[in-house]
């Protein structure tokens, strides 16, 4: 099978336009097929901060009623997924800016209101890698932002690392997928103080003890229990590192089964 | 050649959600092949409102600074092209959203300087047809947003009547092109207050006349220019009419060279 690099990008990487210049390069510089899938966190509650509206997060997810889906819509789909495909188009990557609802590749249900009302938020149903795969035949780059639908003409707010993992499940069949988280440290850290204290390698079971012990905690236990799902449904790598680190081989933890 | 439809829609139509849902449910049951080219120039001006960010006109055209950039990219590339999508998806269509500098599509000169700066202003050098049909032969329907690129990382506010006469051009040589302008009216009117006044033919020669009498003036003129200028380039139809006439053979203003 062909290889193919599925690169998640969080917040800060993509909102700074020197960290993001430097991103774009490293992306640029993968060979062969890849995809990006983008956040925006940090631009969204600024954009929404001018305009009256507020940020309200409960457990790292926001509440996204509908003028904060209008936020998150226009700001991750238009201003930061547009400055990174315009950005990619001038390094002479084929970059295509998409949502979920572009050619319907992510399809999601509007999360149940249970003990929260996190309003127009997706958790993903279904996604089309065949249709994505068309689009990587031909030698287009896709560009992905963290946002779903629901199929019946609604735009959902969705978790960009969970896209990531349900992404490279989805073209596991098809690709030798590499999928790499990237966030500000140089992987999860055994110290978070200490930036030298990268655990390179982690399987479950060694991170449901770093859970119980609270070495991994908040956003990191999402984002690793995605990783775990997507090793578990065939991706053949993941890793967790730095954005600084991408290209270089043996930087990061990697996620083994 | 196999046909295809391109209709233009303005921003009154796709702004106000009654009006958008019959908009779209009129261009989903277009047989064919089909490519959407969408305004948004009022939700800019609104969303800038309430960002503080003055709108600036200069004959029609909006003056497009760092600032204004942002608030179009994110509400012609995100907002409004997204709602659009999201609907056509829930009628089945198979739409993609794009700006130009997807997939590289509609590349950009920034307007020179002249009597008047612009900012980032595109005036387009060139359309990827090829690109652009191989999406439409895989079934998929491209959901164009007034946005190009200049090739070096900015996006560029661009005018949709062109984006569209452009597009139309560049699918001339592959498709039998009818090209749809919609916009309030009827058609273009020999008296701007009589709804039937429609003119049902124009050539170029009847166009210079009207223009010199004043029966077309202002943002008409502009719309003209580029029909003209595609029918002269091989489209095999031009018509100027209101939303609601699509589908409908015998409404509206068709361009005769």
């Amino acid at each position: 099978m062909e290889k193919l690099t599925l690169i998640k990008v969080g917040g800060k990487i993509v909102e700074e336009q020197e960290a993001l210049s430097r991103l774009l390069a490293s992306f640029a510089a993968i060979p062969g097929r890849k995809v990006l899938v983008h956040g925006g966190g940090r631009s969204a509650t600024a954009m929404a901060a001018r305009l009256g509206i507020e940020s309200r997060m409960v457990g790292g997810r926001r509440i996204t009623d509908r003028p904060m889906l209008e936020v998150v819509t226009m700001v991750y789909g238009g201003l930061v997924n547009k400055n990174i495909v315009a950005g990619l188009q001038a390094l002479g990557v084929n970059a295509l800016g998409m949502t979920g609802a572009d050619m319907n590749i992510l399809l999601s249900d509007k999360r149940p209101v249970q003990e929260v009302d996190y309003g127009y938020v997706g958790d993903v149903r279904r996604v089309d890698g065949a249709a994505l795969s068309g689009l990587i035949e031909m030698g287009v780059v896709p560009v992905i932002a963290p946002l779903t639908h629901d199929g019946k003409g609604s735009m959902l707010n969705t978790n960009a690392d969970t896209m990531a993992g349900e992404t490279a499940k989805a073209l596991a069949s098809r690709y030798d997928v590499s999928l790499v988280y990237c966030f500000e440290k140089r992987g999860v850290l055994r110290d978070e103080n200490d930036d030298n204290s990268v655990i390179a390698q982690m399987t479950r079971s060694q991170f449901e003890d770093y859970r119980a012990q609270g070495i991994v905690q908040g956003g990191m236990i999402p984002k690793l229990e995605n990783a775990f799902d997507a090793i578990r449904h065939g991706v053949r790598e993941v890793v967790i590192t730095r954005a600084d680190a991408i290209g270089k081989e043996h930087e990061g933890t990697r996620i083994v089964e």
